[in-house]
């Protein structure tokens, strides 16, 4: 028998992602969303979720483009820092001391300091209500060679990803690994 | 310096969601989706990416209707099976065990044995290229007592919810707290 909570944005786990922008001036941002997700295969496309109220939601617009970057453990200070203070009022690449890269191929910058980043175009933007979705078409992702695995693929092991608990509000890391996907379901296949 | 990987979808984490539907024969089914997330708080919606071959695609669209489990530790391969397996030609409910539920607050099913489920009723179709993505309005969330905190909300300890890796195909665990959202980055607000 399960309990009612009511209409709540509820879901386990959610990511820490790194919204990268230019403002009209040229000046880089950085935000903190945990509204989002991977929408799509083909094109590939990463899906973020802003409020209109926010500085980066008419930056996002202008240019057509934000990268996305991975939060890390090691960052963690830096990544809530940019989701309490505004654009609009700060530098906030000046105030955490994190090194704004411009992306060659989007119009948005990213923070060198996060091991994983997104580039995006801005592809769909969807009207929901208090949040703007914006869908964009992950044009590269770019990794330090230092969370690279032998296959040359990110290891989530070293990135130390952070995980946003939507219910108490806290940063967690990744534990250890369980099963391999498309793998330990088989056993069930009749 | 960071290397060049493609343009591929790869983020940390993304969350392992059973997405319940009922076929036009009002069979339950359920599928496993990582593309999807949080993506709007007023109204609460979650949104799923899912390819048109599924048979859950063809679903959502009939009933107007879906639901989201989280997926956890002790179900890993469960909730792996219903990735692999099609509603097309098994009955996924029958095969694992796991018991159906009809929400009675919109045209879908859940599993009983995960410990979280939204229930949604659609709000948006975003036709993007491979895949679909649904947005639903959620109604409710309901939650196992034994999951709950003392202020009635859900434990992430308690969940133990499955991390996906996208880079290597994993299901993970959850790690430890680390800090307070909105909280530990305070100390850097001038």
């Amino acid at each position: 028998m399960k309990h009612s909570l009511g209409a709540r944005t509820l879901l386990f786990p959610t990511p820490v992602l790194m919204v990268g922008t230019y403002d009209r001036a040229g000046k880089p941002n950085l935000m903190n969303a945990a509204w989002g997700g991977i929408c799509c295969s083909q094109p590939p496309c990463v899906a973020v979720s802003l409020r209109k109220a926010t500085y980066s939601h008419a930056c996002i617009l202008e240019r057509k483009a934000f990268t996305v970057g991975i939060a890390c453990e090691s960052r963690m200070v830096e990544a809530d820092y940019v989701g309490i203070a505004s654009g609009r009022d700060v530098d906030k690449f000046a105030t955490t001391g994190l090194t704004p890269v411009g992306s060659e191929l989007v119009d948005a910058p990213y923070a060198a300091e996060f091991p994983v980043v997104l580039e995006c175009r801005l592809l769909h933007v969807v009207e929901i209500g208090l949040h703007t979705q914006f869908i964009g078409e992950i044009i590269d992702v770019k990794a330090d060679s230092d969370v690279l695995d032998t296959d040359g693929l990110p290891d989530i092991g070293k990135i130390k990803p952070l995980v946003f608990d939507t219910a108490h509000k806290g940063y967690h890391g990744i534990g250890p690994l369980l099963g391999k996907a498309f793998t330990v379901g088989k056993g069930l296949v009749p």
